[in-house]
């Protein structure tokens, strides 16, 4: 019950890419900062992708530009292509993680990919990243569900997962973009693609659409997981259902691991802060549930 | 993953107990024959308690008048002493669940009693309802944490659960009342709870107050617990956190039950449609996740 779990925050890439709000580059080094001094180590600090595509995303190379090198926090730059993955590597991104798809619909409308297509711009651009000496990941978004095509078929996820170690990943993520999972796929899924690549640190990213989020983190905790991902608020948002909520929240899954006493390295009001700060500066409410209901014993 | 799970709806007790919204008779009997219209089969339909510390629950022998007899629904009547169970029984409920209390700060704030106080009257009560050849359960209150007390000992359950077995109740519940439990704490929980009391049937009453509840109902399930308290929408916020949410959502429940390949005999978009309706009766939107987000495979 005392093991360690390694959150990785995403709410400034995840969670401020699919928010209404648009922050400055200030805003969101401000953020960052304020996650840092919460006990954060590693997050997603910003995605080398097509700025029209996500605007919200044009000012990465300025984030990474203005981040605090002092502190030892590993900022991860999402990309899914060799032009992205270049711009990442020239912004100083301490970790890149590479886009999969698991759905041709999500896919071929997301980021132009079939799931194959995915996996072999992944091998295709590991080189580039290793050659860097910067550690690689990837994650395989809508692992659980496709938008468009509806069920995902768990193939699809250990063939992905094949290319991953092929182009040497040090870790894979499955992504429930949309929020449809339930706690027993999870755990089938997590176990299906740990069997067939048994060297993949794996982690876990789930958003709380559908309200099983921490269900599906616990799940995927049961399956040997100890990597989660999370964004302070639980910003995020789902732009399939505009009145969702978002990414599961940082705070949530810390009261809960700390609660049954796993170690985070978060502190738990320092996040609840953050997320009520994160409402002043977005203009709206958040969706964590701490940030309303407060921790338990007082 | 086939088999089938009940779910108990306890939105016309406490949903509407702890809504802001005051309901007439006439619409909580709509609300009433809406969610049988949707499939419920067994709900808490009212409470038979001092009509001055619950005045939204006073008109409960005037509801139970109402109710439609000619459905096969058990309708589910409150007490938590031997006044209200003869008033329930009098008022005709199909089957009476006693509240018993987990912890001394909330049992004595709450309704007058000590853990073993109320473990007592339950004894005490349990012949009235038995030669009224009614349906006895019952349900631990603050069974997870206390909001008065911070954390509750197993013993303490255990010790209910004994209780419980002794006035032949049939059925025991271990209810999150104010949302603080996590998926380890009632897999331990129901597991002693069970090793204690073989022959009583468990049931889990869960609150979304912290975001885990999908994640208890899981674990409750792993525990083999195969009944399930919810509520239409999730009403019934909660009275220690007025911003949080209230019970675990039904249609979120029957949502990931469906989709893991559990059977409910719940109309997911009658409860979905159920839910907006109250919106409209209570004049505020409801917090279940389905109703925003939709099911999935459309």
């Amino acid at each position: 019950m005392s093991r360690p779990v390694e959150i990785v925050e995403v709410g400034p890439r995840d969670g401020l890419q699919n928010d209404p709000a648009n922050l400055t580059t200030e805003q969101k080094l401000e953020f960052i900062a304020r996650l840092e001094a919460g006990g954060v180590t590693r997050m997603e600090s910003g995605s080398f992708v097509s700025p029209r595509a996500v605007p919200k995303m044009a000012d990465s190379a300025e984030v990474f530009a203005g981040l605090d090198r002092s502190r030892p926090t590993k900022h991860i730059a999402l990309a899914l292509n060799e032009k992205g993955v270049r711009r990442a590597i020239d912004a100083g991104a301490s970790e890149i993680n590479f886009v999969l798809v698991a759905g041709q619909g999500f896919g071929t409308r997301n980021q132009g990919m079939t799931p194959e297509q995915s996996a072999e711009a992944l091998i295709h651009c590991a080189p580039l990243v290793h050659e860097a000496g910067i550690p690689l990941s990837a994650t395989i978004s809508v692992a659980f569900g496709d938008p468009y095509d509806g069920e995902v078929e768990v193939a699809v996820l250990t063939d992905l997962a094949h290319a991953a170690e092929a182009a040497r990943a040090r870790e894979l993520a499955l992504g429930d973009t949309i929020g449809v999972a339930t706690p027993w796929d999870v755990h089938a899924r997590f176990d299906a693609v740990r069997a067939a690549a048994p060297d993949l640190r794996l982690r876990a990213h789930f958003h709380d659409t559908r309200g099983a989020a921490l269900g599906n983190v616990y799940a995927a905790m049961q399956s040997g997981v100890d990597i989660i991902d999370a964004s302070c608020g639980g910003i995020g948002g789902c732009p399939f259902a505009p009145a969702a909520t978002g990414n599961v929240a940082t705070e949530d899954v810390v009261y809960m691991l700390h609660r049954a006493g796993f170690e985070t390295g978060i502190d738990l009001d320092a996040m609840i802060a953050t997320a009520k700060w994160l409402e002043s500066v977005l203009g709206h409410p958040v969706s964590s549930s701490l940030s309303k209901a407060g921790s338990f014993p007082a």
